[in-house]
């Protein structure tokens, strides 16, 4: 059975998001004012067979994932949602 | 009030993913041999003050910004959900 799990990958409170500042800045002048803040993040949809047939099993994995290569411990926090 | 938004853009089928490809190909490398596909996408979350308090109108506004900056029309599609 396939698994899709979305794994959404923020910067952590406190690290700068310069491409979400820029994005602001750049939303401003093209006259959007009403624009308080915009933040960035990279999503990941991920197709997984899943032998066990247990979501519980899948997200472990793709926690295991993250650690490993999707995101850095020092400025990253991720969510990770099991889709269907 | 400020109302946030989150803007989902991601490739159209059909459009190559090279960065989706390329983490399936680490994850794989990495033992994860069960990881069958990967995509990529970039999620914006905008905070903007809202005069009217109607949520359609700033779901408008948000299209405005996508069709404006934050998406190429040609490539990408976007999904606009409003958070709070």
């Amino acid at each position: 059975m396939t698994v899709e799990v979305e794994v959404t990958i923020k910067l952590k409170r406190g690290v700068t998001d310069p491409e979400g500042e820029n994005t602001k800045k750049a939303l401003n002048l093209l006259g959007f004012n009403n624009v308080h803040s915009v933040k960035s993040m990279k999503t990941f949809r991920i197709a997984i067979e899943d032998a066990e047939e247990e979501g519980s099993d899948v997200k472990y994995e793709v926690e295991e994932m993250c650690k490993k290569l999707l995101a850095n411990p020092v400025i990253h926090d991720y969510k990770i949602s099991v889709v269907k």
